[in-house]
């Protein structure tokens, strides 16, 4: 590990072959990191879960664990493995070496996770809780229980419920392509902000979510100029 | 709490007031145990997974995650919460009560995982693993990651190529009922044995699951008789 990570992770492994595990990619060998990887997600859900039902005193189970989900998916994950320069220190095999692994969302988000995982054997619960809070804990401060982790129409849907606005009407307006490689175009429409946008994807569900994705972003920066327009 | 359980679960809360909300049902109203629970779940997870991790050096992540779900499932944590004589604790609203709720299985399994949760927050991590160790070590010691978790056609296949015989043979025999509530019959043919038995279900493979699980049982019984015989 390069002093860099040691000092970002604030753990000093006493042994540090389970650090080497957790950064190595079963495409290298032996030795990979993906038992690690079993403990480290549960070591990072029940950090996680914690710290969520101490932060959001009121906020019911269901809504808890959507937050959650949010917050230790992939996309999260990999967005704090790139962040600590993670991809650089992971071995891996010459195959996915050469196809830019490194960088792989999928992979980073496993290696971080193992990490965890790592520090939890070598040290604990309390040093991995330690190490989660370093690494995690902006993304924890900034978790917003009002939106994160909704899908695009639910968040659209609360936006125009909270301004007393009827919901939107999604439409299909075309179709294209063979019966097992459709494309779906679905048009948002909200009359009472004249707004249309539309959305495509391989499922109606998709495009659906990808035109009310595009609406949210356009009500919000009509509500921005109304604001500014207002004074 | 009764004396008894507070024994068996070996742990003095210091705000007992969380051990009230985790054997509170939500049908008995306010400050009830499903935040607790979402919580508990995830220390289960990880006391349980970090279990599992040291015990079986050698066991792929794959199975590790499926012995843990057969570890922690609602059948299992209830049967724990039985043998605690947790049903009696537990504070529930009237329909409930008259429904015979204090022996549901998935009011039982909750109540359980929100009082893990209950140790977690009020005693910490290791407080919540030494519960855990003393409900659970039992079915811990006894896990077998040779057959746990796995469904009965799958045990049936790897004891019949364990012992060099072919595959068992699925034949549907029978199919009654309208189409929104079809009733399928299956049985399960091993030649080899001169065993056929019959298993019946909603779906194609459930009935193809029930009559595994009765050939599997069968096989057992014939395999001992020869034991016996064969001295």
């Amino acid at each position: 590990m390069s002093a860099p990570l040691r000092a970002q992770l604030g753990y000093a492994f006493r042994r540090p072959e389970l650090l080497t595990s957790a950064l190595t990619h079963r495409s290298f060998g032996a030795a990979h990191n993906e038992r690690l990887e079993f403990v480290g997600d549960a070591v990072l859900n029940c950090v996680v879960g914690a710290a969520l039902y101490e932060r959001f005193p009121a906020l019911p189970e269901g809504d808890l664990s959507r937050v959650r989900a949010a917050l230790v998916n992939q996309d999260t994950l990999a967005r704090v493995a790139r962040r600590l320069g993670l991809g650089g220190e992971i071995r891996l095999g010459e195959g996915e070496l050469k196809s830019g692994g490194h960088d792989r969302t999928s992979i980073l988000a496993d290696a971080l996770e193992a990490v965890f995982g790592a520090v939890f054997v070598d040290g604990g619960f309390e040093a991995a809780r330690s190490v989660i809070d370093a690494c995690y804990g902006d993304v924890l401060a900034q978790a917003d229980p009002a939106s994160l982790g909704k899908d695009p129409k639910t968040r659209l849907q609360e936006w125009l419920q909270a301004r007393r606005l009827p919901v939107p009407e999604y439409v299909v307006t075309a179709t294209t392509g063979d019966a097992h490689a459709q494309q779906f175009e679905v048009e948002c429409r909200i009359p009472a902000l004249s707004l249309a946008t539309t959305g495509r994807g391989s499922s109606r569900r998709v495009a659906e979510q990808a035109a009310a994705e595009a609406a949210g972003a356009q009500a919000a920066l009509l509500a921005a100029g109304d604001r500014r327009g207002g004074g």
